[in-house]
């Protein structure tokens, strides 16, 4: 290893220590700050266990699953057992690799439950005295997890590349932390919306309890799916972008590299990295709601302000390194500067302050049939400005670095990925403030905090709302320049191993070739197929959890009439959630999973370059589709619940209900979780790229 | 022109004359039935009157529009007035040629609603004597729309090409065609969806009244829907899907011919469409329900002899004419055994004999909630084996056709297209079938012809939801192909251009290049925003026909009570639908439009490679899931009202019904629409390829 490395390794896990360092010390606080009130300290207290008892489950299969695919990875990649390439420390490494990837991400996943699972009531109480301090908990603690998951997946990165020096068993890390976010955001997904929609069928409808009322055996299930989707669901999603992009940016240095590459090209992707970690870091400790100031405002400052000192930091690195790119720097800030314009636009569609939430809010008075209407058509047409905007930022990264030459135009792309995600630490915390402060509000109810503090409390989760939008928004941004710099890495991957094997290297995907196209159209219909399972799935369990919560009530005497120390089974609803999350989400991945070797043997590496194009395309569109449709029909049922459109109770609140329960399993199961899919596919497809050479019927 | 094109015109006029006079004979046939019923003949002489108004206006609009296009034609196409390649004689004759399509597009429609609106009332009495003669009246109605749009679409492309022996000026025909296509499919659809979801909601719904109850002033223009959209719009749609696959079949064969081709491919073009018009003959003539059969065998079964009859016929025309490639049969024959199984798969998926239309039914137990999400779930799955279908027919066609090159092998995935359209007479005459017999049933209830007729006309109706799924896939499937072929005809206009500019040819799309990204991204999200668009329009425009029939039921006196003598006045709702329709169609149209003008001159013709792509996917995969989804819903609302899941006044109905209103305008609107819209957004492209050649930011 040369100098020049040394010191970026340096760099890079000096700034993971930082990152660490700055959590534990946010951790600290948050627990410092008391909770008194003994129905808050119990029910947190279930909740927490809850969120254990998934976890642990979870990871108990994931741990069958990791180690199938630890055998077959060994027996597989990167080259087969009986193959002339075959060196038995390299598919050693490979497996190393893979499970350092599902163990890092499930400890900053773990890290995440622990530190929200003890800010919720702390929160709840916190707004007993004013706004600020409770807002600070429910941030700090999502904060603790935004840094986990940035500092670990750098960590993991840089150190499987220090150890191994082999971007391809990079890959194999990137894949580990695939797997996981694939079980911990679907999985998750369906575990939250399973109890959600259950414990609202049951309570809200069917006896007419209020949302939190800890008569009705859901009632913890939904809490702990708050938590498990959307702060360890969500932060393994980002987890594994934030990996991937920088995996497959690495892919792309290194090659460059060894072909002469005039500039640093590795150290540049840890250099924006790291400073992506320390901007955050700035972010999250100038997060303040101040005068005049409300937590949106706050949130959304604070992301401004780590873009501005990304920026700003990265430019001064540029300036002050031999062999930093400019053009690089361009193409990161560009990224960065579309990723805060999508999230700008989904804005635009879920907030219910501008126009399209009101439209759909007023179609409620109609029926039903046409809140779903308006919003699927809504739900379209938000899709378009994030398309625009992934295409435009990556034509613009692109015609910036291509003077150099079109392989670095490429790595231009990957480093608009790495732009983007660079505040990704920001964004995390931003999202795990959500389910904390929904949590918060929940526990105050329950608690009987008074209307002030339970007002408060929905305040702060009124902006959690909101700001979910916009990261929402991100993240798929994201995903769809990661994707791309993906499918460059998986390129460079076949290349590889058409050279091995003597024959043609591929130069690009044309769309002419049928064998592309016939990859196009089936990657195409993919995530449409693994988001319809997914619906299914939350639909199927939650029919077992309304069935087991109808027996509670019927046989546990009292229950219904809310005698005093008669409490329901907690346990069997969040077993219900948790098993039924496991055994549907497993058909949809392996479905994926299966059409990406099924395609690959049978069209070669050309007809996948095609399939992850489908699959990228439909994937992008069909996930902002969903997020933003879920989130408009959900806001819109709040603004008819504020009193608009006849309010609550009335025929338009019966139909946007209708809208809020359609649009449950599309905002937060299998819109976020079509991310993780590609993701995942993109890495299968890399990593069996030799096998599609050698072994495929057409090429 | 040589003997063999002398001759090849002469066939195909030939079996033009044929298919013609066999259409006026089939009319005249029906038109010697009895119509006797009073009321019979007023309502339906209503409906015609009706469907004229509907069509008149329709046309002036349509005139205006096109009137605009051939000014805008003869100033740019094929080369622009200022260019020295600028002949005066050559952009009039597109002029010409763009004229004719809409023209002849126009007569065939009118033909159709014609012979449809005198069918209806003829069949319902029919009834009275049996299932055998209402079918064949309905059959044979449908089968006069058939013929003539397929004998007047081969008459149009033979005509034009042999006028002007150009396949560039047969683009501007096939353009024509679209541009009709687009007013009557996607405002037809537009139309008919207003009135439904109208009559609907204030009759069924708000007034309890039965469906047809001559007291709704919506009810009339309920039963012009039918007409004007599923026969003149799906007319219109099959009579563009069928002339853009012979023009994109010809544009390949005449470069492959200039280049020295070994075969007669222009003439396998025309001989291949004049047999699939000989076949769709035979197979109408024979449909029969004969002794025990039932209507949908009936319909399935002529069908099959249609592509039986057809593959034969191909397979000798191969054999004794010197110059037919047994490749071209294979490849046509993989397109019409594709198609077919295309349709039965979506008949799995819609069929209330099938699982998967009872499993929506029964999560409409849970409330309506479920009804959409398990319905969007099978929606999307259902979309899958489609997708897959047109993937390996177009994969399978190619190799076929590929060891005689690449461009022949292009060639052969266009005569897959045109395989898979030869039997299009025949899906018409089905389609067609579907809106005469629902009429048909409606005016056996209003004219009181007894339970036993109306069961008869319930049986005929059913039959024709059945194949009317079976038909739509198939259509989108056929549209799927033929838009390939449009690319590669895009391609090779495109070259024509950069040639004459003297820059590089474009030998493929490769979706690495990030212009090609650029367009493909843009490309996926335009048939959502096209769709979503016509959605809204039927919101808004069956908002303003509600509060039109609120209106007359409050200022016409006795209306509501059915006093004798009091009608509604059917015509304001006929208009307000009518102008609506056309009103909230044009945005959508003239958005789909300028995104390709906007992409063309961006990113240039390698850009527009990318859109066409793009939009091809995701127009697949929405229509597809679209049109499924409505169906689905369609059908499990009829079979919990026939008695399941609780039956008719059940919670499970309610629900039922809110899927049924939600996939109305997804099947009959939004999903068929798309396919217009590709092809009108593929066939810009392909026109305007010299100016974006010439005129684009980046190339």
């Amino acid at each position: 290893m040369d100098a020049s490395m040394t010191l970026i390794y340096c760099v890079s896990f000096f700034s993971v220590v930082i990152a660490l360092a700055f959590a534990v010390y946010l951790h600290l606080w948050v627990k410092r700050q008391p909770v008194e009130n003994r129905t808050i300290r119990e029910v947190s207290a279930l909740i927490k266990a809850g969120a254990n008892t998934f976890m642990r489950k979870e990871y108990r299969i994931l741990a069958i699953f990791a180690g199938v695919a630890a055998v077959l990875l060994f027996i597989f990649l990167p080259n087969p057992i009986w193959s002339q390439e075959f060196e038995a420390v390299r598919n050693l490494q490979m497996v190393v690799a893979y499970v350092a990837g599902t163990v890092l991400s499930a400890i900053a996943g773990k890290m995440g439950i622990i530190v929200a699972t003890s800010s919720n009531g702390r929160s709840a109480e916190a707004a007993q005295k004013g706004i600020e301090p409770a807002f600070l908990i429910g941030f700090r603690g999502g904060a603790v997890m935004g840094l986990a998951v940035v500092g670990i997946s750098l960590f993991g990165v840089a150190g499987v590349l220090m150890l191994f020096g082999d971007t391809t068993i990079s890959l194999g890390f990137s894949f580990g932390a695939s797997s996981l976010a694939l079980f911990a955001k679907a999985g998750g997904g369906i575990f939250t919306k399973t109890a959600d929609v259950s414990a609202d069928l049951t309570g809200k409808v069917e006896l007419g309890i209020p949302e939190d009322d800890p008569r009705n055996p859901a009632v913890i299930a939904d809490n702990v799916g708050d938590n498990v989707g959307d702060v360890a669901g969500m932060g393994a999603d980002l987890f594994d972008s934030n990996v991937a992009a920088m995996t497959s940016a690495l892919v792309l240095a290194t090659s460059l590299q060894a072909a002469g590459s005039q500039f640093a090209d590795v150290a540049m992707v840890f250099m924006y990295a790291a400073l992506g970690l320390i901007s955050s870091i700035i972010g999250i400790a100038t997060a303040r709601i101040g005068k005049g100031g409300t937590p949106t405002k706050a949130l959304n400052s604070s992301t401004y302000v780590t873009s501005g000192v990304f920026v700003v930091l990265t430019a001064l690195a540029t300036l002050i390194f031999r062999g930093f790119s400019w053009r690089i720097w361009g193409a990161s800030t560009v990224g960065l500067v579309v990723g805060v314009i999508i999230g700008l636009t989904t804005d635009y569609f879920t907030d219910d302050s501008k126009p399209i939430v009101k439209k759909v809010a007023h179609a409620s008075r109609s029926g039903s049939a046409f809140t779903v209407l308006s919003g699927v058509s809504y739900g379209f047409i938000s899709a378009l400005p994030a398309m625009i905007g992934i295409a435009v930022s990556a034509l613009a990264a692109y015609k910036i670095c291509e003077p150099v030459g079109p392989q670095y135009a490429l790595f231009g792309i990957a480093m608009a990925a790495v732009g983007m995600l660079s505040i990704v630490g920001m964004i995390i915390s931003n999202d795990a403030y959500g389910p904390i402060v929904d949590n918060a509000r929940g526990l105050a109810e329950m608690g009987g905090l008074g209307e002030e503090t339970i007002r408060i409390a929905d305040e702060l989760d009124s902006a959690g709302n909101t700001v979910k939008a916009v990261t929402k928004g991100f993240a798929i941004g994201a995903a769809g320049l990661t994707v791309i710099s993906l499918l460059g890495a998986y390129m460079s991957e076949a290349n590889v191993a058409l050279e091995a094997l003597g024959r043609d290297l591929i130069t690009g995907f044309d769309i002419m070739n049928p064998v592309v196209f016939f990859g196009l159209l089936i990657g195409a219909a993919i995530p449409a197929v693994f988001s319809a399972m997914l619906i299914l799935g939350v639909d199927k369990n939650a029919q077992r959890m309304v069935a087991e919560i109808h027996r509670q009530f019927r046989e546990i005497r009292g229950l219904r009439e809310g005698k005093p120390g008669v409490k329901p089974e907690y346990d069997r609803c969040i077993d219900i959630a948790t098993s039924g999350a496991l055994r549907e989400l497993i058909p949809a991945g392996l479905m994926a999973i299966i059409a990406t070797l099924l395609v690959g043997f049978i069209g070669g590496p050309l007809a996948i370059g095609g399939f992850l194009m489908g699959n990228i395309v439909s994937g992008l569109l069909l996930s902002l589709f969903m997020s933003n449709a879920g989130g408009l029909w959900d806001n819109s049922k709040k603004y008819v619940e504020a009193g608009n459109e006849g309010g609550k109770g009335s025929e338009a609140h019966k139909a946007a209900v209708v809208g809020d329960t359609v649009g449950d399993p599309f905002k937060d199961t299998a819109g976020p979780s079509i991310n993780t899919q590609i993701t995942v596919v993109s890495l299968v497809a890399s990593l069996m790229s030799a096998l599609f050479a050698a072994f495929s019927i057409f090429h």
